[in-house]
Order: structure tokens, then sequence, then C-alpha cells
């Protein structure tokens, strides 16, 4: 298996793109990633989207996307796991790539999700959930991680202010970010105070509803040279775990099963542990996910993450700093994407490109993207070279 | 890059599995794979399925299916390429096997498509259309495959008769097949006499809408006798192509690009030409698919498939055996499943298991797999070792 790097990063300005439809906004950010990547041909693509045919009767994106990009006849393989679909498009194209099989292949992440009144929206998630068990019963995923929450607060004594921390730190990060969503800074008392979703959830807990496409270009590490003129940056692990799909069929509802599975392979297959890593991104689709996550990481002990946050442990200038690009929350979330975007913004840290949110001399990053609450999850460490 | 085989298969019977939901249905038939491959652990799993969140609320497959299964932790993707999803599937465990990377992949195919009414199923199909120039402007499949069947008769002279002659042909072979949804012997006459769906193709062109699931078990050629009993089938080629995803983007409305450029590389992988090539199965949606597909498998020159079809080249004792499991016509076309189920026929010709319809001394099969009007096709080269 041949070592691989991400030598192009594309991204576009996410939310509410009533002037672009599924197609455009996926070019536009697949186009950017290749010309950052300053490569002249691509064998290969790969697409992560969770649901356009729900969302916009668009199905076929492999033919779709190579035929509007003018690189038919490619192969083009779109892959779906529900919110971890970005991440999955991540791993196949390295996969393609360590195999020998490809140099260059695109991966791409995209979602339509503002086409759909908040009904469909609702619909469309949902069916990341057990259609016969969970949805077909009238929960969606408000009232999933919100039990989610409740059990996390029962066992260890976590509290509503520590879920705020979580938002209110995203949000301070999204403010630096000029692709982002909702780049507006809060309160804990912003938090607090808004619309209740699903108690202990409130608005202000919840990752909003997004258009948007983030791509990248991989190749063999030792041809990165040959294209780029940015600084490469070396894929040390790509892993994926899955868990139940229903909620009710795990033994502990605070645990990330499949997160924890991922993230051991993931250190192993990089020969680090949590303490080496400098910069992450994480799944906060609602803010009890990211307390939940930074334990199955293993940056905090089980029942800390929300204390953790509090502490500003997870800041920016904290000892593990999760979501410098706003994530989730005040990025957005446009769910095929995301996966794909949180390697964008990892791209940007170790290349020192991140600007106004850089943080400083971190030569190791980790993304973490997951599925439905926990059944399918993503992990991958970046290194630069 | 290792060489491949392929040591299991399962298949259930198709037709309108009312009393079966999509997880049961997937689950039987990677079940029947894992005990004709007798292997103890699956490493990794693709599933291809085209929409099921249209057809049934249900995505995030690769949870559901590892969960189903007892699989959890293991790696899962669900891959989509309309209507040549099964292939991708198979095409994505043959890369992870040949990788390194895994040594025991299950590849599936899964579509549960009689929950929706005509229009729902008609929608849902549509989505592998260009939704925005085609689909909603009000032409779905039947119309867009008339239009390349119109095409090739005012081209080619192609006639009526022989267009019925395929489904004849898949037919008399679906009536051998005890998992064929319709296992009945038609006449020329049977054809033209049903109802007109889209000028000039009538009810009995069209492959019918099914419920179905297919599995495969794939592993290092190498490993192949540590676990299977059974004649193990060597993968000779794995190759995608994509075209445009709407029809009149293309200059020759008769002509599959798509498959032309992947069976043009399949034959370089493998080093054999069409010749060389003992059984075939075609994705057949339509009776001119059928006869467009083997003139772009270089079969036939360009414009003689019906003449072909009509002389009996493509019957169980042609020169080209072509579909001898009844193709999507009589077998039935879940549109997941189905390049899955195309690979189960082959390796079952090839290992001499397949009943009353085995062709005798078949030593290498060829798989054709297509999405939408060929906005992808994907092919396969298998040989008995």
């Amino acid at each position: 298996m041949r070592d691989v790097a991400v030598i192009g990063v594309g991204i576009n300005k996410w939310g509410e793109l009533w002037e672009h439809s599924l197609r455009n906004i996926f070019v536009d950010a697949a186009l950017k990633a290749i010309d950052d990547a300053g490569v002249d041909h691509v064998d290969s693509m790969y697409v992560g989207c969770m649901t356009s045919g729900l969302f916009v009767g668009q199905e076929h994106l492999s033919s779709l996307f190579t035929d509007y990009m003018g690189l038919n006849p490619i192969p083009a393989t779109r892959v779906e796991s529900a919110c971890a679909s970005g991440g999955v498009a991540f791993r196949s194209a390295i996969m393609e790539v360590a195999s020998g099989m490809s140099d260059v292949v695109l991966a791409g992440g995209v979602e339509k999700m503002n086409d759909l009144d908040g009904g469909g929206v609702t619909f469309a998630l949902a069916t990341a959930s057990d259609q016969e068990y969970e949805a077909y019963n009238g929960i969606t995923f408000p009232g999933l991680y919100a039990l989610m929450a409740r059990a996390h607060m029962e066992k260890y004594g976590t509290t509503r202010e520590q879920l705020a921390h979580v938002a209110v730190k995203n949000h301070a990060n999204g403010v630096l970010n000029p692709d982002a969503q909702f780049p507006m800074k809060i309160t804990v008392d912003t938090v607090l105070n808004s619309v209740e979703v699903a108690d202990p959830l409130r608005l202000m807990d919840c990752s909003p509803v997004t258009d948007g496409a983030a791509a990248l270009i991989v190749c063999p590490l030792d041809m990165a040279s040959k294209f780029s003129k940015a600084t490469p940056v070396r894929v040390a692990a790509s892993t994926m775990g899955t868990d139940t799909i229903a909620l009710h069929s795990r033994s502990d509802l605070t645990f990330l099963n499949s997160t924890a599975t991922a993230a051991e392979k993931a250190y192993a297959m990089a020969g680090v542990g949590p303490r080496d890593i400098d910069v992450t991104e994480v799944h906060d689709c609602f803010t009890i996910a990211e307390i939940c996550v930074t334990e199955a990481l293993g940056y905090f002990e089980k029942g800390q993450g929300g204390a953790a946050a509090e502490a500003g442990a997870t800041a920016r200038d904290g000892e593990f700093p999760v979501n410098p690009s706003g994530g989730l929350k005040s990025k957005g979330h446009p769910v095929g994407a995301t996966g794909v975007a949180q390697v964008v913004e990892i791209v940007k840290q170790l290349r020192g490109d991140a600007g106004e949110r850089q943080i400083k001399g971190v030569k190791r990053g980790l993304t973490q993207n997951m599925g439905g609450t926990g059944g399918s999850s993503v992990v991958h460490i970046l290194e630069a070279v």
C-alpha cells in the first residue's frame, strides 16, 4: 500500500444557496480543489452524499458530476453512510490511491437541503435512523440526541450549561471562518434562552440545515511535489467503525462505540495516541455529540467531556483544540459534505493557511465524522510532511 | 495488487416480497453467500442500493446491515450509481481485497421497490436521469429508451420484431431459473400484442418492478482454497465508465459510450477480446438496451445487435449466450441488486452449478451493469480457475 497525500482542497461559502443547484455547488468546490492541487487530470472520483434523492430528486451523481465537470468517461462512485458520507468518500479515495489503481482521485461531498420544507428535511434526515423501530414511531434526531444528553447528565452529572459551552466555543471559532453559515458570537445565555427542541436540547444546541459542498484531491505522497506547490499533507490513518443503527440496542447510550473502534484503529495505524493530536474536527451535530466524541476519542475520561468543554480544554488555545472551523454548529452541516469539509479545515491548519483561526505549531490533526447516532463513524489522522 | 476470487454467492427468489422488509431480504442473501463461501468472518462490506431513501425511507444501510448481520463494528459502505449500484459494490469489494487492506469482503445489492405505488416507483427511478433537464420536463425511463429504440430503428433498420426477440429469449431462459420473478415462456406475438408503454416499446419490452437481493464473498485468490470447497472464480477485470447523464447531450443516441469504454479497458486488463467470452449477463432493462449493449461490448457490429438477437446468436446455444439467468426482463430488476446478481449467475455458470440453464464448456464470463441510459456502466470479466 502506497502512502497517500492530500494536495488540494476546495470549499464554498455555505448557507441557504437558493440561486445554486446541487450540481453547481459540487462543481464549484471540486474545481477549486483541482485548481488548488494544480493537477491536469483526475483518474477517478468519489462523491459523498446522504440523500439527494429525497432532498432534490436526483441520484446517479457519478454520472451527473463527471458530466458537469467534463470528466466523462472516468469512473465515479457515490458513497453514502448518512452524515458520515463525506468521510467515506475521502476513505474510498485514499484506498484507491493506496492500492495503486489510480494516482489522482477527487473526493467530494455535497448536500442541498433547503429545497425541502422543515418536515421534509426532518423526514430525509430520519432515514439515517432505524426506519422501522425509530423513525416510524415518531422519534427524530433531536429526540435521539436528547436521550443521549439526558443519559449523560444522569450518569455523569453533565450540566445544561456544559452543553451550552460547546456551542459558544464553536460559534466563537466560526466568527473567524469566512465560509461559515452562522459566524456570530453567542453566549451561554443565548443557548439557554433559545427555543426548546427536545428537552434538554434547545435550538442553539443543534446544527443548522445547510446547502454546501467540499472537495479534496489525493495522490501518492511521492508524487505530491510533482503537482502541488502547497505543503502536502500525509494521510497517517483512515478507519471506519459501525454500531447498531437503533440507539435503544446499545448497552450504554452515552458511549460511541463506532467512534472508539475507528479511533483505536487509527491511533494504531498512525503509531500515535490522543495526546499526539494537535487539532481536531469532530461531528458536533448536537452539542452532546461533541462531548461524547471527545470521550470516545480518548481525549477525556468517560463522563468528563462536558466539564472539559466548560473548562476551555477544547478551545483554540486549549489542550485539545476541537472544531476550529466552527464545527457543524457554526460552519453549517450539509450532511454529505461535512466529512470532506473537516479534512479541508485540518489540511488548512497543517499548511498554516487557516487565517485568523490558525492554531500555532500544529503538526498532526484528526477528523471524526459520524452517521446517525453513531451507527457509523469515520476517523482520519493527517500529518504535515 | 493481489488477484481476487469470488468464493461465495447468495440470492433469493425475487418478486413482490410483501412479507419481507429491506433488511430481511438483504440479510437472507448475504447469509447464503457467507454459507456458500464457508468463511468464519467478514472484514468489510459494500452494499449497492439505488434509492432506499425514496423506496422505503431508509438510508444508512452500512449501519443497518452490519447491525442485522451481527457484524458491528466492521466497516461498511453503501454505494450508488443508479441501476449500476450492484456492479459498483462488487468493484469496490474487489479493490479493497486487491489493495491488501482486507481479506474477506462481502459485496451485496438490494432494492425493495414494491412498497411504493406505480407513480412513486416511476419518480424514484427517474432520479437516475437528469432531474433538471429530463425528469422535470416529464420524460421517464420508458420514454428515454423508446428514443434510443426509435433512433436505432431509423439509423440501422432494426425492426419491432427484433426487439421482441430479446424478450422472448430472456423469458425462455428465465423458465429454467427457479429464482426468476417471471419464469414464463412468451412469443414474439406476446410482446407485439402487449400494451404500449412508450412507442415503440411495449410492456413486454420492459423489465419489471422487483424486490430482491444478491450477495458475493470475495477474497484473495491464493486464500480461496482455505475457505471454500467450491471452485473459485477469478476476477480477470473490473472496470467502470461514465457518460453524460442526459440522453440529449450525446452525439449518437444508439451507442453506449460508458459501456464501450469499460469493456475496452476490461478486455485489456484480462488480455482477451469479445470472442473469448463464453457467457454474458447484460443490463436488459428494456429490450433495446440489450441490443445496444451487445454492440458496445463488440459482440456485433454497430447496428447489428437486433439482427443477431433475431438470428439466435444470443440464445443459450448461440455464438454469444447472453442472459442465461433470464436477464432483468424475466429474472426481475431490483435495481441495486441487479449488478451483483449478474455475477452470481456467471459464477454459477463457471462452476457448472447453473442447473437446467447450464451452458456447456464455459471458462470465461462477462457482466455489464448500467445506470440510467448508460450514464454509468460497470464491466467485469470472470474466469474459472
